[in-house]
């Protein structure tokens, strides 16, 4: 699109040198960490208060620009691409913790805070935020996609520890959802309706977020089994045997052969699961005894416990570089990252069907997940420059979405929709998609809040 | 309002002796079972089937004819009363548990379902759903006024334990929220919009709730404190040293009398709390002690340990009818319910306020709560034929919501806004009220959902 000349002058005069339309800049605000790619913004913009946000959204508004939220653009569905053109609004600067308060278990920060950053404030606290996707995103990224991760089988999502936001809509006004107190229900749930929102319906511009207490006792392990379906039958019996994971991940072999390329371990080639427990020192040790029951009854096998904080750390670096190690097993690939999520019950026969239909395909698609919530990635490598291998790719992950509603999960358990899962959406949801709509074009009646995402435009 | 006779007539036709413009039918559905009270409906239907809702509300959306959905009738801020006529939707016959899968921890429910069926129902799986609000209420009731109670602590409120919903739009159209994950990232959150509406956005009409293990083992206490400074502080202390309370409930003095006088107690004229650990047998002990020690600190004693199902089962019988026993206290009196919800770092000031204020206004008005969550009621007992207490009443309440409001806190915890707290919500939540406003009018065009009830008519 063509931003008017007196629009970007009027945001150049407000914002000074945070106001930018060079061309490296935008370039770098056209990027994704997987394979999505789109023409940069016109604009990107770097606001450093609430009243900027709202700044910047009401002329836009009143001129029709698009406007995109940016965090570090860890997302994994083109979420923070501008499709549309319009002006990127990266909220790196607006990085502060606002307030911590330990006696009510919670802390205030601006959207671009990272996890890391926060919990590293947090430390002295004896308190932590647990929502753990992998990359280092920022807690606005994390609202706007309701991120999970490893943790989320224990802790939940970003959906059960955002407690309040700050929130600008389309036209500019700010508004306050949620509070301070643990419940409320006094109105409508307009935290959860932002919580997930892909930044649709307003940029969130504070979040007041929900805190744990750090465990007495964390106690993790690694360990193989001989197959895919003894492993993931082994999470299943666990998660209905009630033993309160704070962790268990599972990586096929194809994952342990990229660990063992990428992370310099030496694990045997077969998928494994990884685990973690907190607690009390009693409750870890009974718990992780419970567990390695459960394991033991499907093979699993060569239990490798790490017991320092050091150790731990190392286990969890190698799973959280997982995607990084998965690409480099074929180099110079990128990667169709696809993500589903179904009920425990189903979770075997949804991991068996993806990896045989990756097979079929003759695709390399290592698999690994979240599966205490019954949630799994695939990342389906690919030569940017075969356009028949991207085609396959999305005809798995199509698939892999196709067999998730039918069995009563869903399309994504936390990469959310953005570009990727936007086809897929109406098989999901049906008529709830045109309430999806009629609450978008309530709040965003002239469609400049990312548009081209999450929604399809036909219904 | 009159209601067209050919409307009438269709209705009649379809629903058959399961529709009534009977005077003695309308009048059961024109009580509450707190103060608020409101001209009886016109009519009152008794669906089956999401068909016959669907059937029911596009015929009433075509007419403007209100509509508003009864359980049993036991919301406490006037929420199914039909303020403005129309026909009440009784869902009494929508009670079938349609399908339980203890292998995902779900099972799927009509609204007219009770939570005592439900879980009379899950016995012998293993599982159990947690939320308890007291009251035998209907989960379709529940998850429309998103309710918590003596156990959310632990388990979380209805927003935490409803995974998907079938609902009825304004205008007939059905829809399905959510899904059988455990979670999802696909698309706005619509059945976190939608619990806690308080029927002023859809009917519902199934849900999908998330089923908890019943635990290995329960301990259940109650133990006197010479304050209710001291008790309130007690429970601050066991929230922030993380000791996993099942239930923490806090009764003052007179809640304690009238327990003594209506369920034939004998505790001291004290302020005590009530408590419950869940967990194996070890980490109950562990709990218990921990929670022991705390309590010690704070000058707790007399405890006396529910250790048979039996005893527990008279411990929280009695806690479930206080609201009754409160009554008794004070004979031909009605009551202003009311509650409120803030930060535990608030709870002790908030408490101590809401005393001295009913104390002030010279009322009768026993404070109990689920103060774990900073969650707490007073129930204001009042003569029904002097308006002056009941304006005294309305007063205390007001100031306990605006004592909330300024310390972060909610006008509700869990009682809701209904009628009662109407008045507040734009207090509470500024321009997000309009907001909220936009999202009905979105989804509720001819606002003949509830209308009257939740958000102000003027924002």
């Amino acid at each position: 699109m063509t931003i008017p000349e007196f629009v970007l002058d009027e945001l150049a005069d407000r914002l000074g040198a945070r106001f930018s339309t060079a061309s490296g800049v935008r370039a770098q605000h056209a990027g994704s960490e997987s394979f999505h790619r789109a023409p940069p913004p016109d604009a990107v913009a770097w606001p450093e208060t609430t009243a900027e946000v709202s700044f910047i959204l009401s002329l836009c508004n009143a001129h029709d620009i698009p406007v995109i939220g940016w965090g570090v653009g860890t997302s994994l569905e083109g979420q923070a691409l501008a499709v549309r053109g319009g002006i990127t609004l990266n909220m790196s600067r607006m990085d502060r913790v606002i307030e911590t308060r330990p006696e009510d278990m919670l802390a205030v920060v601006q959207p671009g805070v990272t996890r890391e950053a926060l919990n590293a404030d947090l430390r002295a606290t004896g308190l932590f935020f647990p929502v753990d996707p992998g990359a280092n995103a920022t807690l606005g990224g994390m609202a706007a996609t309701r991120a999970s991760g490893t943790t989320a089988v224990r802790y939940g999502t970003m959906r059960d520890n955002v407690l309040a936001l700050e929130a600008v809509l389309a036209d500019g006004r700010i508004i306050r959802t949620g509070t301070r107190a643990a419940k409320s229900s006094a109105g409508l749930d307009l935290t959860a309706l932002l919580v997930g929102s892909e930044g649709t319906l307003a940029i969130i511009t504070e979040l007041t977020l929900r805190l744990h207490g750090q465990p007495e006792d964390v106690a993790a392990a690694i360990c193989a089994f001989d197959s895919l379906e003894d492993a993931v039958e082994c999470v299943t019996a666990t998660i209905q045997s009630g033993v309160p994971m704070a962790r268990i991940e599972f990586v096929d072999e194809d994952t342990a052969r990229a660990f063992n390329s990428h992370a310099g371990t030496d694990l045997p080639a077969r998928p494994h699961l990884l685990v973690e427990f907190h607690g009390s020192a009693e409750s870890v040790r009974e718990d992780a005894a419970r567990f390695g029951d459960i394991a033991g009854d499907f093979g699993g096998r060569g239990f490798d416990w790490a017991s320092t904080p050091e150790e731990r750390a190392r286990l969890w670096k190698m799973r959280h570089g997982a995607y990084p190690a998965c690409l480099s097993l074929r180099p110079g690939a990128t990667a169709v990252v696809t993500d589903i999520c179904v009920p425990m019950s189903e979770l075997a026969a949804a991991v068996t069907a993806a990896r045989d239909d990756i097979a079929a395909e003759g695709l390399l698609g290592p698999i690994l997940g979240h599966v205490g919530d019954g949630n799994f990635h695939a990342t389906l490598l690919i030569d940017p420059d075969r356009p028949e291998e991207l085609a396959a790719a999305k005809r798995v992950a199509g698939r892999m979405a196709s067999r998730a509603i039918a069995v009563g999960g869903t399309i994504s358990g936390e990469h959310g929709v953005g570009l990727g899962k936007r086809a897929y959406m109406a098989a999901q949801h049906g008529e709830a998609c045109q309430a999806m709509a009629a609450v978008k074009q309530a709040l965003d009646p002239r469609n400049i809040l990312n548009p081209g995402k999450m929604l399809p435009d036909e219904l």
